[in-house]
């Protein structure tokens, strides 16, 4: 190569590093604060080459919990408005529902008797809702429904129910060389079908709850079967050993919002070197909801009282937050 | 940028796409012949931007057995010598073992007994090497031991025992934009810690059968031990359900060696569009072994048939492959 032809692309790089210097706020949905720059430092510390602190870019895995941290999970978690739907699309192939409970409550719309029914109940209605297709199947069945599911307080897509921040901070990490995975106690398979489109997050990167399938040649023709049964529960202590299952090491950065993530956030903060752990708190009830420490959806105590022992980043949507959701603005 | 810079880049990526036209062959340790051509063919077809055919890179994913596939196999499986190394090492702590089949026979060397004590005596075995530690403890046992672990007929190190074929072709589809997995009825914790140094594979791209690990915090130190409880058995039809599970979107390409295989290979081709099914057929006895429909190990009965009826690419290692071993003409 000529030393003109060196001198060229030297300024060309050079152009290219201020323009990068000057680039936007990777962040411009965070406000100012201890949250948003506890993140910058961090992916800084980790991404300079030559520090002390740097990590090579296969070991930058970050994990996030999906509802209440990536997208909102109230009254109730989206999924089961998903299962609530599903029953009712069912029930006309199904007429011992009428006298079966829950169905029989929860096709009158009587979801006090439903509730009563407990962790039964919703275990019945989440496996008829999920369980006794193949996997194409139902992909195309959740697929179908998130494209139109709306939220029944907001009225917007549920998929708009994604907050912002995260977004931002999904994409900011994938820049900084992050590879990105969702561990959450949702279904696997709810999931994936727009994981990628919502979140910029691939199939063979979303780690959830599963029930067991099997394979079976139908007319010669292989398929997967959905079993009625529990494969695995991605929460509490199942999250590390779904970490541990589908990646293999332990992530650099984790991102919760409640005592589910609990465990997942241990066991990144536990690992060597710089790590990094930060809860969502739901503080905001004018734009979005505010509950913690005796909600029952997204319990956040025993989480919060360690974030603040150890000194992890607690997000205060209502003053860390210009904008909540991804709706919001347009 | 002025016209003068424009006209020099245009001639370095002129010049760059030259050199790529000239470079080396991406496959030179495979002969000429049909299974060579049908590789380059199906990579360029899906790979040809304004092909019909044409797969975005994303859905470019590539799956893998490991034992028979990617190294060998014979005479036995290589993490069976593992497990049994591992026996050996903790014989002092176990007294017991001493009076207790299989553990007795195995002490004193005497397969035939072992053997004569079928799945069962293996499985006790493999437990016992498998499970009792923690996830991180088992990581470094296994590195430890697969850093200096030789095959019993070519003093080779194992990590020695891999095709060099296999390596060019997992790199030149890398290079073609796929996704390269490993599926194998292995255990995943036992290949991950030297599967990307080896193949190319990060842990997170590997997917085998597994034990159950639970979590636990000991002295607030998080931990994942792992139990003497199988969690999932990633062979046969468990490979299409492991597929799933892990990567959540069905192979293009899929690449084994025996009947344990055959699903997985089913499963892809089934898919719509373009799909790629290649079996390594073991037909060296010179260089490697030559083994088929009566094997115990990697039997390839069921899969060459079904094989040869759907016209899937045969890889007859005698003849498509130049060389076999990575160490050969080192």
């Amino acid at each position: 190569m000529k030393p003109a032809t060196i001198s060229t692309l030297t300024l060309l790089a050079a152009w290219a590093v201020a323009c990068t210097a000057r680039a936007a706020d990777p962040l411009p949905s965070w406000n100012d604060g201890a949250a948003k720059n506890s993140i910058l430092q961090f992916v800084a510390k980790v991404t300079t080459e030559g520090s002390p602190d740097f990590v090579k870019p296969s070991e930058r895995i970050a994990v996030f919990d999906n509802d209440g941290t990536l997208w909102a999970e109230q009254p109730i978690y989206f999924q089961f408005l998903f299962a609530l739907d599903r029953v009712k699309t069912l029930a006309p192939q199904h007429p011992e529902w009428k006298t079966t409970e829950p169905f029989a409550s929860l096709l009158k719309g009587d979801m006090k008797s439903v509730a009563a029914g407990g962790e039964r109940a919703i275990g019945a209605i989440n496996m008829a809702a999920h369980a006794g297709m193949t996997s194409e199947e139902f992909h195309k069945i959740a697929a179908d429904w998130i494209a139109t599911a709306k939220h029944p307080k907001t009225g917007r897509l549920l998929t708009e129910m994604v907050y912002q921040p995260m977004l931002e901070l999904l994409a900011y990490l994938r820049t900084s060389g992050f590879k990105t995975f969702i561990v959450s106690g949702g279904g696997i398979e709810f999931m994936r079908p727009w994981s990628e489109k919502v979140y910029g997050i691939p199939p063979e990167q979303v780690i959830g709850s599963s029930i067991k399938t099997k394979f079976e040649l139908r007319d010669g023709m292989p398929v997967l079967v959905r079993l009625p049964e529990l494969n695995f529960m991605d929460d509490g202590p199942g999250k590390p050993v779904g970490i541990q299952m589908h990646i293999g090491r332990r992530p650099l950065a984790a991102f919760g919002n409640s005592d589910g993530d609990l465990q997942m956030l241990q066991w990144t903060a536990a690992g060597n070197g710089p790590r990094f752990c930060l809860y969502v708190h739901h503080t905001d009830a004018q734009r979005e909801w505010a509950y913690d420490r005796d909600s029952m959806i997204g319990r956040f105590d025993k989480g919060l009282d360690e974030a603040q022992r150890r000194g992890w980043t607690i997000v205060d949507m209502k003053t860390d937050w210009k904008r909540v959701f991804v709706f919001e603005g347009r």
